[in-house]
């Protein structure tokens, strides 16, 4: 496979996501950093380019130069900005004929993400958002086992999300920067917790479940102290085929560190998979033992290939959050290089979460009616 | 503490709460069966009297009987048949002056209900309803942290009580007489999953809190063959004092056994009590490692006198369900001998739980909408 | 089956283990007591006798004179005194004619076991030695697992059980009662943490794996303040056909509750039992998923009819300690009123864990050389 | 920090360790790849060259072809051949000035561990040995809680490495590449699973107490088909300051992936690390409720700076096997590059743990006397 060059905007010093792109790059190897915008701070911005081994006459002051003078030059351009600047940035990239992995949310509005998703396609260019999760080899095993019908018809699914950062906080000091711009309106968008992590859950039922998020109520809460966006979520779902489905969600989940769990009821079998034993799949039968599937263990080949390709290593020897947004990026370069059938989350990913995160704002302001996606 | 006596109605051969009252009332040998009428039948009731060691000429071929001749000759009744029946035998007995530990749901409606605590007040007898899960010392410990101020202001309650016992059963044959009835209106009444267990989510949730539930939203489902009353609930709840919560229930859930699993988040802490590891209660602190506390460690009566009061044997010695459910028969027969500030649940425990399902059907019929309790 | 009699030794106030005796007899309410010793405090005694409804006059000043005044009277007599007159109380309770259920160990020589159960054999009086934890349907299950092949031929055994009881003591202030008799040589016997729950990890594995052990070296130490027992041990042992084990036991292991985890790998799967999630068992087979077992689950009868008939309430509804202690009563009333093939620990088991504490204190006499059983 | 170059000998196609040696460097990219000799195939040699970008030039046929040519062009040689070539390369490589990472057992004799380690000193050149468990943020945060005293004296160590690698073999088949040579005393040396694994357990034994392991007895088996060499070991370990452990390591526990458990009970407290779960560190003292603490939460910094500086992501974000790799990579780049006081195992680590294997032989070699290291 032919090895890629990239840029990357945003992703400067104490941004969270930017290394990690850049470790999930480096973790198969598959391409190598030429050019950047990774803060607005000029001095910072070098600093980081220096590290990184970028030439300084590929240091950006703002993104629109990046993009003006590395067109024809970069395979792709990795996107870790705030929120409210994706959709400007990945259309100017994607009109400038560049494959774009762009940090989720995808865009503030679900308009928007229609517009990417329509501009992609027409460019013929590769729009990925990185939903970490369903990178996780025991996520596409999950995945495999449904389509499969080992659990028969789908029927109840309970998905949470529920984190504790908002309460990691001493209110009585300035935000972190971190913080502080989620829960600016400014740069988060309309949303904090939902557009946030809600998505990731949103695209964790239909991945897994190949089910479609048909109608939600939603209530959301504005917990913590001066936050004025949501923090905490409970949301009803109704799917597609008659299932339902209930998101919890929340950054004022005291104690929690990064608590997914998804479980899914069918007629013949559940499943419970959880990050925080990410390594691991739960399968309960109707009648019969519960089994614990293991990460790359002999028997996931044959039930899920692409499981196995994304497993590095021996099971028993963990596989964690790096290696499943590697996973992401393996398939992603690949489609880039023209391999067919790569599993990764795309535009239409991206625009179905907005959509989620636009219909769970209207339910909230109608007092929870349901509002279709 | 004087030994009582105490009659059964209900809990024949078959049955299996009648078996978990006689052997927790065993547990700590505090009262003797002296008189029941277990079952219609009259072959099978002889017989179970028999193994009771029940006198031939106390056993009665209807609750009615009972009542009459045993007026006067017992401390208790202990009524373990069918939904039903709960209202017209607890209000014989009452009227009758007895003492009742009557099976939940109490009643088929909330006026039911709220006519029982009323009677139960002006007849100065004790109306107990074993919610077996305030029986647990760890569910006991959390309530009385939550109480002390360990969690700060509470924000938001995740409550799940998850069965998949009617994904058990094999439809092709006749269903078996435990969970026909539960499927049957005339027996179960207008509702089977928040009837049947989300009555315990509902209990669970305002004895750990100390909040009132005060407005409901509810999605309810039938999705087992055949079944027209409510085999899967998802509940949007409002508590008092602005903390909300959620609840899953569901008699569908494939592969849970018993997943009954309470999470409490406040400002300052969050709890997880989990009724499969019930021995243990976690607490995590915003700041600071989470804390796993164990039944009848040494630092558990510091914290909580009747945590302490309700564990008969050392930790890592686990106790279970049974001894729960002893643990509100020794609590009760204590009341029935003078000795104040008991805890365990009453009449107004049972009339709360009848609200929140006759505000759980009222939802459901109009879409989700908001119904107070 | 015949409702039972019986005297009980021991037990008194303060007792940890009587009081089990009692609450497992009454959990199936198979027996009532009729007689007692409790304890040496005339006083206490008359209390304890009173409380459980024993009448006066069969409330003895000692075990002699209750042996002498109940022959006859009862069906067995339950021996819950410290180590060191076990042998003499139950030799002259089988030499009256009864049979006896003596708490572990069961003697303080391997040459008092020896003697006892061929007195019982030569009386024709059942002696069981209530080992609790081969009571949980969960082992049963495992020795059945292991008996239909599921594991293949056995090759090691990881046998663990801790417990940190000897850290919780205050040792500035005297020892509480239950302590101290276990740190003091005339009551204990020679050993401390070998004959008080090292007995108990020699029973399950030959339980379990029906291996016998045969040969074993063992590393003894003395870690608590002023214990001059054996308070900590590792043990090699060699099972029959070649299979191999360790033991790790001790009283010192802080923070541990009652640490039972066993581990026996087979060529074709393992298996691991732990008493502190004892509901269930886990089976590891080389090719495929782990499977988890669940107490009372459906599939569990056709693998061990025992394990069904020991389990009371519904898988999920969680058994523990004391039900564990009633299985052995069940099983050993059952063998009373003339039921055959009961499962229950009795003189042979008592004996070989008896043999096993004194290779143990010779082969680290010998600094650990191998020593056969 | 100076970016470095270094050379690889071993890890051609098919290997399990050379890959994650590349990814771990890759992680923070610390060093870039420019020469190698990745196996013996000439053809597979340079495909893997290529796929790694490594110039043809800089490709060789055999080790000794390249630390001759690649003296003083490099910054260190990472070496991932099998056991019997370590000495042998690394003597080489120390010899021509370089700088060496070399794969665990150091050596195949003690006598060599001993040379290479005085060899190290006298070219004062770093030889790193990746044991990869201490390179766990949480075993370097046990290792600081030890040495601040929360477990107080510590009085036994339970260290587990259980593995089913052999049980998961079609013996009627070759054996893969892989288990083949490790079952082959030619390419392992003298141990199978003690020098391959037990060496893990010696070494986080003693980095985790600070205690030295002074004397053991062991008790080896080979339980695998055709294998010669030990697959199943039990050891009695005495520690300085009068410390007991037992190790239990196995390649035929079946079912087990890579089952690594460390429990250490001191006076005060005990800790359990399980690397199956190794972002948590578990602390339970004899007085209060377990605690849990998780990979880089608040108060981490504050009692193990360098668990802090060895953690990437946030907790709740998991870290695996190959960070715990990059960690061990990160402090030796950094050694090499100058800095003071960096936490990876070097030579004295690997000579320690070849004196265990060493004396495991021994000990065994005489039915488990006891013999010093």
């Amino acid at each position: 496979m032919k090895r890629l060059k990239y840029a990357m905007v945003g992703g400067g010093k104490g941004s969270f996501i930017g290394p990690v792109h850049r470790a999930a790059i480096r973790m198969d190897d598959l391409a190598d950093i030429v050019a950047g915008c990774f803060t607005r701070d000029a001095e910072a911005n070098s600093a980081t380019a220096s590290e990184l081994g970028v030439a300084p006459d590929r240091v950006y002051a703002d993104w629109q130069s990046l993009i003006a003078a590395e067109k024809g030059r970069i395979d792709f351009i990795a996107v870790c900005t705030p929120n409210d600047s994706h959709y400007a940035i990945a259309k100017a990239a994607l009109e400038a004929g560049m494959n774009v992995m762009c940090e989720k949310p995808l865009s503030v509005t679900a308009a928007e993400a229609i517009d990417l998703e329509k501009l992609a396609r027409r460019k013929r260019r590769i729009l990925g958002v990185p939903f970490t999760y369903s990178g996780y080899p025991m996520v596409k095993l999950a995945r495999d086992l449904v389509k499969n019908g080992e659990l028969g018809r789908i029927c109840k699914v309970v998905m949470e999300y529920q984190q504790g950062s908002f309460r990691k906080i001493d209110f009585t000091k300035p935000l972190d920067k971190r913080n502080a711009w989620k829960m600016d309106p400014k740069r988060s968008g309309k949303s904090c917790v939902v557009a946030d992590i809600g998505v990731h859950g949103a695209h964790l039922i239909e991945y897994v479940t190949g089910l479609e998020i048909k109608r939600i109520a939603a209530d959301l809460s504005s917990f913590a102290p001066g936050n004025t966006l949501d923090d905490d979520a409970s949301i009803l779902i109704r799917l597609s085929k008659g299932a339902k489905a209930v998101m919890v969600t929340s950054k004022i989940a005291t104690g929690e560190e990064n608590g997914i769990r998804l479980r899914v009821y069918g007629e013949k079998a559940s499943l419970v998979w959880m990050v925080e034993e990410g390594n691991y799949l739960h399968v309960k039968p109707a009648f019969g033992p519960e089994r614990i599937y293991k990460r790359n263990a002999p028997y996931v080949e044959g039930i899920s290939p692409v499981a196995k390709r994304c497993s590095r290593i021996p099971a028993g020897h963990h596989e964690g959050f790096i290696e499943a947004f590697a996973n992401h990026y393996r398939e992603f370069c690949a489609a880039i290089n023209g391999v067919k059938g790569c599993d990764f989350p795309q535009a239409r990913e991206g625009r179905r979460t907005i959509q989620f995160v636009d219909a769970a704002l209207e339910s909230n302001r109608f007092n929870g009616k349901w509002v279709n996606l």
